[in-house]
C-alpha cells in the first residue's frame, strides 16, 4: 500500500549505519572491494534439535527488485548526511553479487553458514537487514511448524494465525513457512492465492450470533455449502452445538458432506470425547473433530495423552509468532575481504562473549550421510570453500568446542548444502514449486535420526569443522589476541 | 513486491471462514443487514497497567484501498466454492461502513471496546483478520516501548529491531509504534522516509573488520562523517576500541563531533564505567555511551541500579517482537445485529471460558477525569452508545466482576475515547502527524497516576460498566443460559 503518498521500495529497508558505512566505503574508494558475508544463528530455536530453512523465495524477490528510487534519493538528500556524488552512485547501484544459500525445505543447524553473499563490499552490506529479517522469521516459523507436525503425527494441521501475526506480511509468509514444514492448509486466503496453499475454514461465532441459535445457523450454512464443518461452542457445545449439527446433518442428508465440528473453547479432552460419542451414536463416525484455542506442540501432545478425540488441529497464535521464542537471532558477519592488492583475506570478529566469536573465511557446509546406515545424516562438516571432502576415503569429525568428542566415518557421502542462487546478480537457481519444497522438507526430516528430532532434550546433531578450518580459526584468534595484547600503546 | 506475478491486494488477507460466511449471508439475502462489531483484548500485555493504542493509520489505508481485484476473483473462481453471482458481488463491494476507533497515542485497557465497525454484515466481517493483525501488533509494540521508555527516563532510546522483526513490515510499523510511545529514533531508514521518524546509527563491526583494526576504521569514518559514534567492541573495548576512538578524536579535533562510543557485548555495567573514566580523563565528558545487546526494560533498570554509565539505549529484538509476550490476543466480536424488521438486537457470545463471554450492545468508552485531582484519569466508564455520563451530577463506578468494589465521583469530566473515523465508508477523521500523536501519547501517560504505570504489579485501573450496561449484560447472559437449559430437546 502507498504510505504518505511516497513510493515504497525496499532499498531503504536497511539500518542507517549501513548507509553510513557505505558512504565511508565510497569516499575511501573501497566500496567495490570484494567481500564475503555469511549468515548463521547461534542456537537452534525452541531448544530443538534442528531448524527448517525457509525464506529464500522472498529474498530472491527482494534482491531482484533492489534499487534506490527517486523518492529514496530525495529522502536521503534532505537528510543531509551524504554528498550528491554518493547519492547518484546509490541511484545507479544494481545488484551484482554472488549468493549461495541453503534451499528451502532443507534442514540447518546452529553455527553453520546458511546464506552467503559475495561481491562488492557495499552491496554485501546493504542487504543485511532485510535478509536477516526474512530468514529470522521464516526459519523460526518453519521450525515451530515442524515441531507441531511432529506432535500431531498424521492428524491434519491447519494454520489459523493471521489475526495474531505480527503484521499482515508475517501472516502471509508465516503461512507459507508452516506449509513447507508439514501443515496441510491455511486460513489466509491471500496466502492461498499467492502461494497455492490449500485454504481451510468454515464459519465463525458471528454466524451463530446472527441467527441467535446454533440450529438455524448451521441450517443456513448447510443450505449454502456442500462441505460443512460446524462451529459448535457458541452457546453450549454438548447441549446445543453438537445436537444441532447432527439434526441439520440428518435433515440435509446427501445434500451435504458433514465433515466436521469445531471446538474453540472449554476442556478439549473431556468435551472432544463426549462429542465423539454423540457423533458416533448418530452414525457420523467419519465426521472429524477440529480443535483450536491457543494450541501448540505441547498442548497437542498433552491432549493426545489424555485420549482426546481430536482429528484436526487449528493452530494460530503460538505458531505464527513462535510464541515461546519469538526471535531466531540470526546474524550476518563479514568472513573475508579483498585487500588492496586483490588478495582475499579472512576476517574475524572477536568478542568478550565467547559464542559471539565468528569463524573466519568463506565456507561450505557438507551434509554427511552414511550409506551403511540407511543414508541417515551423520552430521554436518564445515570446510573452507575449496575443500572437497568427497575425495577423502574417511572423514574425521570432531566437535569444535569439545574437540575430544570425535568420530571417523567411511562409506559416506558429502552433500554441499549451500547452493548457487545468484551469479553476478543474475538468478541462476530455478525456484522449485511450494509442493516440491514441502516434499523435500519431509525427505530431509526422514533422513534425520529420531534422536535429533525429539521435541524435548534432543541429542546434539554434530556440526563440525574440518581440521583445516579449525586450525585456521585457532590461528586467527591467536593472531588477533596477540595483536590486541600488544596494543596498550595505541594512545 | 510482486509475488508469483500476481497482483497482491489485501482484500484476500482474510480468513477463509469469513468468505464462507459472506457467501451464506449473500445467498440468504442477509448480507446487507446492519451489524456492529467491536474489538477488544482481555488482558493488558506484559501485565502492564495500560496499553498504548496504535495502528489506526495503517487500518485507514487498508480500508481506503479495500477492493477485490480481478486476480482475487479469478482465484476464488478457480477454488470452486462460490457461484458467479457472488463473485460479481464481491468484485463490486466498496467499503461503506462507519468506523469508530480510539485514536493513536491514546491509552486503552483490557475489556473495553477500542475499535468498532458498523455497517453491512458482510463488510464488517471481511475486515476482521487484517484489523486484528494490525492492532494486535502495533498496540503490543507501542506498549512495550512505553515500558522501556519508563525505565529509560530521559535517556535517549533508539529502535534497532528491524533485523529481528517478524517480517519486514513488522520492522517498519514497529518502528513507528515505538516512536509514538517515546522512542527517539529508529535505525530503519524506510521508516524514516515513510513516517519522518529521525534515523540513527553509525557503523557496524564490518567496518572495523575491513580495516583489521579499530584505529584505521575510526579514522576512515571520521574523515567521511562529521558526527561520529564509534563501535568499540570489535576486538577489545578497553584496550583497543576506546583508546583508538580517543586517539582519532584528538587527531581530528574540531573537524568532527565526537558524539559517542557504542558497546554491543560484554559486562555493560563494568565496561561502561571504565569507558566513562577513559573518556572523562581524555576530556570528552560530553561524549555519550551507547549500549545495545538484547536490552529491554528489565535489563535497563538493572544496569541503572548497578550504576552503569550509559546515556543512550539501542533496543532491538525484545522490543520489536514484544519478546516476553509476542501476541496481544485482541478479538473482534459481533455485539449487535439488525433483525428482519429493521430493529437492532444486541448479541452475546457465551463460552465455557468465563472470560470469553462478550458484553452485548454497541458501546462507548468514557475516560473519567477528576477536576479536583489534577485532571488525572479516575477510570474508564463503558456505557451503551446512547448514554451521556456528562449529564450526570455524579458517577457511580463499580468493578464489573467484583461489584462490591465501587466509588462515587463528582466534579468529573467524561471524554468519549471512541471517535468517528469513517462514515458510510468515507474518511471523516483528519489523521494527525506522527509528532502530534507522539505528543498526545506523552500527555495521556502524564494524566495517568504513577500507581497504574509501575512496570511491576501495577494497580488495576478501573474499567467499569454503567449500571444500564451491566444490567443489560446480566439480563442477556441469563436469557441465553435459560435458553440453552431448555434446549435438551433439540434433537
Amino acid at each position: 500500500m502507498k504510505i504518505n503518498n511516497l513510493d515504497d521500495g525496499l532499498a531503504l529497508h536497511t539500518d542507517y549505519y549501513i548507509l553510513n558505512m557505505m558512504y565511508t566505503y565510497w569516499k575511501k574508494g573501497i566500496n567495490k572491494q570484494r567481500a564475503v558475508f555469511e549468515c548463521y544463528f547461534r542456537h537452534n530455536p525452541f531448544k530443538n534439535g534442528y531448524a527448517v530453512f525457509a525464506g529464500l523465495q522472498q529474498i530472491v524477490s527482494y534482491l531482484q527488485n533492489l534499487h534506490f528510487s527517486d523518492s529514496d534519493i530525495d529522502y536521503l538528500r534532505a537528510n543531509g548526511e551524504f554528498d550528491e556524488g554518493f547519492l547518484q552512485y546509490l541511484k545507479n547501484i544494481t545488484f551484482s553479487c554472488d549468493v549461495r544459500s541453503v534451499v528451502e525445505g532443507d534442514l540447518v543447524f546452529a553455527n553453520e553458514p546458511i546464506f552467503q553473499v559475495e561481491g562488492p563490499l557495499d552491496q554485501c552490506s546493504l542487504v543485511e537487514t532485510a535478509v536477516l529479517s526474512i530468514l529470522n522469521y521464516q526459519i523460526l516459523i518453519a521450525t515451530k511448524a515442524a515441531r507441531i507436525k511432529s506432535a500431531a503425527g498424521t492428524d491434519t494441521l491447519l494454520e489459523f494465525g493471521s489475526r495474531r501475526a505480527q503484521e499482515l506480511e508475517a501472516g502471509l509468509w508465516g503461512a507459507r513457512a508452516a506449509y513447507i514444514a508439514g501443515f496441510d492448509a491455511t486460513s489466509n486466503v491471500r496466502a492461498g492465492k499467492l502461494f497455492k496453499i490449500p485454504v481451510a475454514g468454515t464459519h465463525a461465532h458471528a454466524l451463530v450470533q446472527f441467527y441467535q441459535n446454533d440450529y438455524d445457523a448451521f441450517k443456513a450454512y448447510a443450505q449454502t455449502h456442500h462441505d460443512c464443518t460446524f462451529l459448535v461452542d457458541t452457546y453450549d457445545t454438548l447441549k446445543s452445538g453438537v445436537p444441532s449439527a447432527i439434526k441439520v446433518a440428518k435433515e440435509m442428508g446427501d445434500k451435504i458432506s458433514f465433515q466436521g465440528v469445531r471446538i474453540d473453547s472449554g476442556d478439549m479432552a473431556y468435551i472432544s470425547k463426549r462429542v465423539r460419542e454423540k457423533l458416533d451414536d448418530a452414525g457420523y463416525t467419519d465426521t472429524k473433530i477440529v480443535a483450536s484455542n491457543d494450541l501448540d506442540e505441547t498442548t497437542i501432545q498433552n491432549l493426545k495423552m489424555q485420549g482426546a478425540k481430536i482429528d484436526t488441529w487449528g493452530v494460530g497464535t503460538r505458531l505464527i509468532t513462535g510464541y515461546n521464542q519469538p526471535a531466531l537471532g540470526a546474524v550476518y558477519k563479514m568472513v573475508a575481504i579483498e585487500d588492496n592488492y586483490g588478495n582475499m583475506l579472512d576476517t574475524l570478529k572477536l568478542s568478550s562473549n565467547v559464542e559471539k566469536i565468528s569463524t573466519p573465511g568463506q565456507k561450505q557446509v557438507w551434509r554427511i550421510t552414511n550409506s551403511k546406515k540407511d543414508n541417515k545424516s551423520e552430521g554436518d562438516y564445515i570446510t573452507l570453500k575449496d575443500e572437497q571432502p568427497n575425495k577423502l576415503s574417511q572423514l574425521h569429525m570432531f566437535h569444535p568446542q569439545y574437540t575430544y568428542i570425535s568420530k571417523t566415518i567411511t562409506d559416506f557421502k558429502a552433500r554441499p548444502i549451500l547452493q548457487k542462487i545468484f551469479e553476478n546478480g543474475h538468478l541462476v537457481y530455478d525456484l522449485p514449486s511450494l509442493e516440491q519444497i514441502r516434499t523435500y522438507c519431509r525427505q530431509n526430516l526422514d533422513s534425520l535420526w529420531d534422536e535429533y528430532k525429539r521435541d524435548l532434550n534432543p541429542q546434539n546433531y554434530p556440526v563440525d569443522l574440518s581440521q583445516r578450518l579449525y586450525d585456521h580459526k585457532k590461528h586467527y584468534i591467536e593472531y588477533v589476541h596477540q595483536w590486541v595484547k600488544n596494543m596498550g600503546t595505541v594512545d
